[in-house]
């Protein structure tokens, strides 16, 4: 873990170690992948007092990086969220072994069958911000979608993440498990992440968990592919034929239950033909939950509460009690705009007309349409992923919510019986 | 198509085109996009003249671009040639709509019903060399699989192209396909790529199909997702409990059934155990069939006409008739080569042990792994994809042959009743 060598050569030695155990973790069984989320489990609770300490370190330090009392409180290992991190770890052994899936298979005219089999990636570079829980989550997700990780956590979370990481890494040997899984970058040094992300022929996909700027970053200096968690700016669409009970309520929920995530809402969008009588009805309950309203013209001769929308409000990921509200004239017009302002991540209809539904659900480009239910469904644990490790924004490979399957590929395992091409 | 306003703004205004088209194509019916390709065909055959006319433009130019013999003849179009171009168009309308599919689907305990529904990749930058037909072949895999395509063919096509493309543009209306579901970028000057390049926000996926060069150029300077088609290393391992008739007739068929594709072997590794026995005889029949070997040392010994290899060659992509070999002393040493040299496209094992199979196939780290089969199968027609792209090198996204489904991603639509999240 001590960096003796300069930083690029170091960074180079990490990944190489990464790439040489991801060949061994693709072949190894399950049993032992699941015996070492177990033992890693245990070995967390049986070692509370030195991942407490370690974290007490972290928290003592917090102040000097100008933490907030909420981002500190995050920060805090207690007892019960060790146990909770364990517990998440074998939850993960509980799933199903993605790897060796057989996706599809046929026999051809040729004689050679063919079967489409599910592999890992190989190697997966995560860089992530403060939260420790987020250190053995990632490498528990990973492993046991045979992957080797190498993980780059926040600065603030140091000592916990290291603490834990040991942890894990005393288990791989006991498994089976190759020594350098699970790595962690053994330097806070910021140089280090774009060394790693230049390492495209050792790495194979970088995952960034954390604010736009070090999305960016990532996607922009990345040699490798990156799967990314961007913003969401989520629509709710009340439709001409939405019943004004079920549209309050969908509207509440999708942006109330909890505000500062990415698949609240950001926006509502009310056909002109129920205007008058749904909107007075959803803004009044908004504003009692204390969300300003910001609309347009229309909007705000309905609703007097309501602000002046600007242009840019349309764009906007306020991720707080503000939700900008547009009348349209048409379900295209909705369409149209939820495409063109939206973030395409989750995007909702209320209607009990069963063609709008339909048209909406094929025409909206995002990763989650909802019809008649709230934006906050776009979630792993909602959609039965079992583990998430990110919510992709991108259309390419994964999208939507991540789980143990985004994190595999697949490769052709084709048999014949020497068969040649003619 | 002609340019007026600057470069820049030029490739803006295509790419803002093929996005409004990609958004319309999303929900077009699968029965229009099949008219189309059927009337494309028609049309392509009824305007013979037209396009051989363009095609003699080209002809007359390609010495003064240094094209080889063999490179105008593949320039060439014949009545016969365009008859099989619209012969193709007419196949891909035979094969089944990938957009709609639903993939997966479940009913959770909130109440939702989830289906992830294949959808659209949307706006696609195609960018490739010479050939003429590939410009209606990716027109329609595009088309039939939603996506509105921006084609970017060679200049020494260019003529070719662009004939054909207006006639493909020309069907659209008749058929209610978008406007600008297919375009060719109207000008040869080289800047134009990375223009398109730069316009991550409009264009979904680049796929660049021809030379090192090109593909390496995409790779470095796109902004979005690119599908590649790197090179083809590919392997033949005979084991130690490989038949010797079958061992010779695969190799053969892998080295020499068409030399200069990129799933045919350009290296061979033997067993030990089996060297002394199954070398001369495979050896005698690459050399007959005018095939250059180039040895290790235990191989040089065993094989007089062998010339001594040097390390590049284990990485060479010969693309001709020349093949490395290497007598290796376990199936171990003959993975951990080909994961080190190989490209990690095509490796097949010749053995009649199924456990050794069955071990190469799942540590092999690439797209298809041949068990007593050529490594020529990994196509997408001897895979019974029905139309083609190109053949994915990548892990991410797509990998090995890329037909319809590898131009889609998925959207999740979550239906409910009113259903929020508590």
């Amino acid at each position: 873990m001590t960096i003796t060598e300069d930083l690029a050569c170091y960074c180079q030695k990490v990944a190489e170690q990464g790439r040489r155990a991801s060949r061994q973790l693709a072949t190894l069984p399950t049993q032992q992948k699941n015996d070492w989320l177990q033992a890693s489990a245990a070995a967390l609770e049986a070692n509370v007092d030195t991942v407490m300490a370690a974290n007490a370190l972290d928290i003592d330090a917090a102040p000097s990086f100008g933490l907030s009392d909420a981002a500190i409180d995050r920060l805090v290992l207690s007892k019960d969220r060790i146990k909770a991190i364990a517990n998440a770890m074998r939850e993960i052994a509980a799933l199903p072994d993605p790897i060796g899936e057989t996706i599809s298979g046929s026999r051809r005219p040729s004689g050679i069958e063919i079967q489409k089999v599910r592999a890992p990636l190989g190697c997966v570079f995560f860089i992530y911000e403060s939260r420790p829980n987020v250190t053995a989550d990632a490498a528990a997700i990973c492993i046991k979608s045979g992957n080797a990780v190498i993980l780059r956590g926040g600065k603030e979370a140091q000592h916990s993440s290291r603490a834990i990481v040991e942890i894990l890494q005393d288990t791989c040997e006991q498994c089976g498990v190759p020594e350098h899984a699970v790595q962690i970058v053994g330097t806070t040094e910021r140089e280090a992440v774009g060394h790693f992300l230049s390492l495209g022929n050792l790495i194979d996909v970088a995952i960034p968990r954390g604010g736009k700027g070090l999305i960016e970053l990532v996607s922009r200096e990345a040699t490798m592919p990156v799967i990314k968690h961007f913003d969401g700016n989520c629509h709710v669409y009340v439709d001409e034929a939405a019943a004004i009970e079920m549209a309050k309520e969908i509207v509440l929920n999708s942006k109330c239950q909890r505000m500062g995530v990415c698949n609240a809402a950001e926006s509502m969008l009310v056909h002109s033909e129920v205007a008058s009588t749904h909107l007075p009805a959803i803004a009044a309950a908004l504003t009692e939950a204390g969300v300003e309203i910001r609309g347009d013209a229309a909007t705000c001769k309905i609703v007097p509460e309501a602000k002046a929308a600007v242009d840019a409000d349309w764009a906007e990921e306020y991720l707080g009690p503000i939700i900008s509200c547009k009348v349209v004239e048409s379900i295209q017009e909705a369409i149209e705009h939820i495409n063109q302002y939206g973030s395409h991540h989750t995007d909702a209809i209320v209607t009990s007309d069963v063609e709008r539904a339909r048209q909406f659900a094929n025409a909206v480009d995002s990763s989650a349409v909802m019809i008649n239910a709230s934006t906050r469904f776009n979630d792993g644990g909602e959609f039965g992923l079992g583990a998430e490790i990110g919510i992709s924004t991108d259309k390419f490979h994964a999208r939507g919510p991540c789980g143990l399957a985004e994190l595999t590929t697949y490769k052709y395992v084709v048999q014949g019986s020497g068969t040649i091409r003619e």
